[in-house]
């Protein structure tokens, strides 16, 4: 158990925030990152969906062997966590109460502002993660679905980005959060436009890192970690685009991702059970 | 066979400019219109995915009965037509040749500009359909990602939509083109956008009327169309989020589109037979 990789899945590239936090805090870890380059984004997507897509790709981890999975977007653990946790057999932490719990240690005033796609926002996932915490702490909850577009397509630090992140945050500025939930894994690459609007008060939390330290810790006290000295081995799946995701990939990292398999996407059903009608 | 629908389909909402076009200028045709809303934005993905989802979609506007196909995506008319042709038995028409010979003509100095999104201008298509009209005719094209996500959010007309088409756009107005290809069903939402970027004496082609126009004109010469008086039936189709299908729509068309039915993207699959391996 020990030696077998842990899986992180995101709809696309921004989970690479969260794989690189891993790598670099539990460099004896192999990791398999799986990006769903073929179907992204999900943050404009139904529950229902993603809970099919999400379903998916972890019984594909599951079958590459990990033993244990990341859900390393924020529009899939708001909305198929326990879902994804029910169908896998292994160990399965999502980013919305790691993320939440290093923002109400961060916040002095009380009031933390929460931005992330419509399906993220929607759900509320991060106001229940906080006051499951801290019941009295105040939250401000802003969608800004124009984020990933322009992470994606390298517009970090344009004066477009500026504008849409102007009009995106001034409500929050103007509401006193004093903390501010970073709750896309796409958002990173933005974070000196939102730090320029925000205001040199306002702390930014990037759940990737937190996260990292958690499936470290967790892992320990399962007893699965690993305790080999080689190099880990990484390796990155897509549905879609390989070229792309390397490239995009690279603008995240600062470094060559590679090499990247792509995986079938009729191929990909067959790997989660048609889920349930409940949902 | 006359009194059948037409089917559109498109990866999501955009596709909704060529329905409108087609129910003004054919109001006798009932229509189906399909909107992948469970996979858009197809401008991203690949040829291998674009044609696998585009044949799915045939294949269940041919089960819906409809006596001809339109493909209202550019990225799906560049990259899949000659697949959809192959895998239905009614006739099938794209956006590319239309949209390109009302370029050829629109032009007097032989300089056309075409915008789309990545997978359409990497295709070339557009290159392809006009010099086959007109070889001569020089050609600018430049993908513009970040034009969808702006309309569909809904910044047409705000200050950094049109820094976003400053930076794509200045190469073209510098370059010289009369006329500009809005090669992507939602770049009309962003007309007046692109048009203060290009200059009053840049003309700008919306597809969608010329397509209407050719769809009409060879229903005709089919002896298909339709020659009932009472009004035509429309029905609307999304692999996800009716409801925000709905709300977009209306943004696109000034009216409510209704009812928008939901389908089950597992069985969308069964509509197609799984892409030959050599695609």
């Amino acid at each position: 158990m020990k030696n077998r990789p842990i899986g992180i899945f995101d709809s696309g590239v921004g989970g690479l925030t969260v794989f690189d936090a891993l790598a670099r805090t539990s460099p004896a870890e192999s990791l398999v990152y799986f990006g769903d380059t073929g179907r992204y984004p999900y943050g404009v997507r139904s529950k229902r969906v993603i809970v099919e897509y999400s379903r998916q790709i972890a019984g594909f981890l599951e079958r590459q062997g990990c033993k244990f999975l990341v859900v390393a977007c924020n529009s899939a653990s708001s909305l198929a966590l326990e879902e994804v946790r029910a169908s896998v057999s292994v160990e399965v932490i999502g980013v919305i109460e790691p993320g939440a719990a290093a923002a109400v240690r961060a916040t002095r005033n009380g009031h933390i502002g929460v931005i992330g796609t419509e399906a993220t926002i929607r759900s509320g996932s991060y106001t229940r993660a906080i006051h499951a915490i801290r019941p009295d702490i105040k939250i401000s909850a802003v969608a800004c679905p124009l984020f990933v577009a322009l992470a994606e397509e390298g517009f970090a630090g344009k004066p477009a980005t500026r504008l849409v992140a102007e009009e995106y945050l001034s409500g929050l500025v103007d509401a006193g959060v004093d903390t501010l939930v970073l709750g896309c894994t796409h958002y990173p690459l933005l974070k000196s436009d939102i730090a320029a609007v925000m205001g040199p008060r306002v702390g930014l939390i990037d759940s990737a890192t937190e996260v990292a330290r958690v499936v470290g810790n967790r892992l320990v006290s399962l007893n699965h970690h690993s305790e080999r000295n080689e190099t880990a081995d990484h390796q990155f799946y897509v549905s879609d685009t390989p070229e792309r995701f390397a490239s995009v990939g690279k603008r995240f990292l600062g470094y060559q991702v590679a090499p990247v398999h792509l995986v079938d996407m009729e191929a990909l059903q067959h790997f989660a059970e048609p889920a349930s009608s409940d949902i």
